[in-house]
């Protein structure tokens, strides 16, 4: 039986995966039509619509799956990013597109240009010492559109719980049962708030999808905002779920990537500051960073967003998160949080911790950001199937990055991202 | 047992219906809290987060409920509506609430003020020779929220639909049959464009929320986006739905207001564009007429948005509609539709076809708006729970409102505001 994967019927006759090109939701039909043919329909569930070729037009219309709360920019006129003059922008992405470098583990050369496709990239742009010097769209993806952030969300839930620590609303010294009683005898209840910020709480939280048992499938069986199955008994939301979250090994001892953990920053920072996260996102980030769009944020059954993983964003707008992280909290020339937020963010995590990450083999994580410590001192947001914000102080550079890789993980894309983000980093600063 | 209702425990008590100050979403503390009390979460399904009071605060978050497709502003800055001077708009605020009017089938005398709270106002805005004059926000609304427009969608749709007229992308004389083939042996299939329009079809579709076997009941199952129950046979989506239709009495004879036929139109006008009404509603007016804010539309499990009901939109967006409606199709210096679409919707539509709306005795309905055939020649969106665009050409006068009036029938709040509306246009006139 041949349903839509084997439409374009090139590589996927052989087996192979599709290309970029070849996966292109424009060229697969989605939802294309009034309405579509019925195997060109995009629908529920989650399986079915954020499984690869289709979750290459699912992330960028998440909204149309699930119930959201928006992020508003308020009602003032944007803020353009600075851009070079034509004539040199189009120089300067033509030597981009040319860039050589060595992915990770290969021997042969491959371009900037080719690695866009390799990396299945959606929307990337970049900016050298603030300017707009390079932006492109694919796939599903134009500049007035919005696209899943994925766990980039994580990094946004980590900089607000940063900022309303140098503010002083919120003590990373403290344990999370004093700040939410209620919290009761969850694993999370004797951990700091900066374990949890750096994700090196002692939590079980598998997240093997192979394991119908894994602790990843109550967790989303507790976020989803459908009704409840019949005889369901489980937790009811991300914070009913976080109050039965099991032990597993000590706090502090080493840093675990666990999403639970973000969800658990999100409901502290909400509780510390009498703020939704995605009310804070818009006061603290959206409403004075001159973004261009409003913002939404996926949420369970009782209106709490999903600090873990649920924002999409504009293309821009993410680029001024990562300009305001070089530039340590100004934008537009307006300060927007102490300078200290990205100190601490940038100076990483304890990288003793850190282990398992083959492409960050030097890291650490802290505040929700991955930190490189590499030679131009880079650090990261970054999301399954290739989401990046990528911030290299010394380079004054910044890469925002969309993408719809086939797969989650990021090890299998860093191999082509890491390298070609250094080679431009490398131009810029001789350019 | 005292739950959410009885809280403020004033009329309630009396078994009286809460007042709009007594039933303030912010007072009645509905989501507030990180996590709110358990008897103030707002949740699924439809039957209890759209029921008075907690419709008050629903009518601001439908998104939180549904999942949505954006109609995108694009990303200029937007064009702020004209205003009076500070000292002036002052003075007419004070003029406006001080009016006075007799409310239909009263005899005592009502405030322009008084009326907002007996008509559970959420905000509304007066707009006189394009200048606005008044502004006030209640319940869960403020000037940077969206609020639910209700039917107010289905004028939407139609003018959109007007629109492609005028450009002679759409014939109203057209059979649906003749552009949508698969609608089959529906009712729908031999009713022309301008029956569905003008709501003159003869289609089976009872409104009548207490009868369980009610047309709309099957409607609401076929559009839930929810994954459909076990054992679920009926239609997936507005469309499928829409080819199910059964006739009853013959087109033509007789204005029956269903809200089939507003999603029926909205397939058509899909159809000949080759673009969702989302987009067409961004394409044509959202983008064009310095809109402040982006707006969203509900949408059916198969990412189909509902032509006749699903919109929210900002309050002062809905301004700038019905300023658009005023003016022939011209904002901001800009034409953004020929004339000629107002002029057809102000002419109104067969009078001797529209009975049964007390309030509106004189009425017609055409191309999904409501034609009062008055002494001022004002035309109006509407929609359940007092929302309404109200357009006084005599007055140059536009009046929107976003309200959550505890029942759904305009008819029952009518009568406190097309003669208060009348009292505002006698006073604009003279000033």
């Amino acid at each position: 039986m041949c349903l839509a994967l084997c439409a374009p019927g090139l590589a996927q006759a052989q087996g192979e995966r599709l290309t970029a090109g070849e996966s292109d939701p424009r060229l697969m039909g989605w939802m294309q039509g009034f309405p579509p043919a019925p195997d060109k329909i995009i629908t529920q569930p989650d399986s079915v619509y954020f499984s690869f070729p289709k979750l290459r037009w699912s992330v960028c219309h998440l909204r149309q799956f699930l119930p959201t709360a928006g992020i508003s920019r308020g009602l003032g006129a944007p803020v353009a990013l600075a851009a070079l003059p034509a004539a040199e922008a189009e120089e300067t992405a033509r030597a981009i597109d040319a860039l050589q470098f060595t992915p990770i583990g290969g021997t042969a050369p491959m371009t900037w240009e080719a690695s866009l496709f390799a990396n299945y990239t959606d929307g990337i742009l970049i900016l050298h010492e603030g300017q707009q010097v390079y932006e492109r769209y694919f796939g599903c993806l134009e500049a007035d559109g919005k696209h899943a952030a994925m766990s980039m969300t994580k990094s946004v839930t980590g900089l607000l719980a940063q900022i309303l620590i140098a503010e002083g609303q919120l003590d990373d010294s403290l344990l999370v049962r004093d700040i939410i009683p209620e919290i009761g005898d969850s694993a999370f209840a004797d951990a700091t708030v900066r374990q949890v910020m750096d994700m090196t709480t002692g939590i079980r939280f598998s997240e093997d999808y192979a394991d119908p048992d894994a602790d990843i499938w109550r967790y989303a069986a507790a976020a989803s905002p459908l009704p409840k199955p019949e005889g369901y008994t489980g937790p009811d939301g991300y914070w009913d779920y976080l109050k039965l979250v099991q032990p597993e090994g000590k706090h502090g001892e080493a840093f675990h990537y666990k999403t639970a953990n973000s969800d658990m920053l999100g409901w502290i920072i909400s509780r510390v500051s009498g703020k939704s996260v995605t009310d804070l996102a818009s006061e603290r980030l959206w409403r004075r960073m001159g973004a261009e769009q409003d913002a939404y944020q996926t949420v369970d059954g009782k209106g709490v967003a999903f600090a873990g993983g649920g924002l999409s964003l504009g293309l821009r707008d993410l680029g001024r998160i990562g300009q305001l992280m070089l530039d340590e909290g100004v934008i537009n020339g307006e300060r927007l949080f102490p300078a200290e937020v990205t100190e601490h963010i940038r100076a990483g995590g304890d990288r003793t911790k850190f282990s398992g990450y083959p492409a960050i083999p030097e890291g650490s994580y802290t505040s929700q950001w991955w930190v490189f410590h590499n030679k131009n001192g880079a650090f990261a947001a970054r999301g399954v199937h290739g989401q990046t914000i990528y911030v290299d102080p010394a380079a004054r550079m910044v890469i925002v990055r969309f993408a719809s890789f086939p797969e989650a993980k990021n090890a299998l894309i860093d191999p082509t991202s890491l390298p070609a983000f250094q080679a431009v980093a490398d131009y810029l600063m001789t350019r």
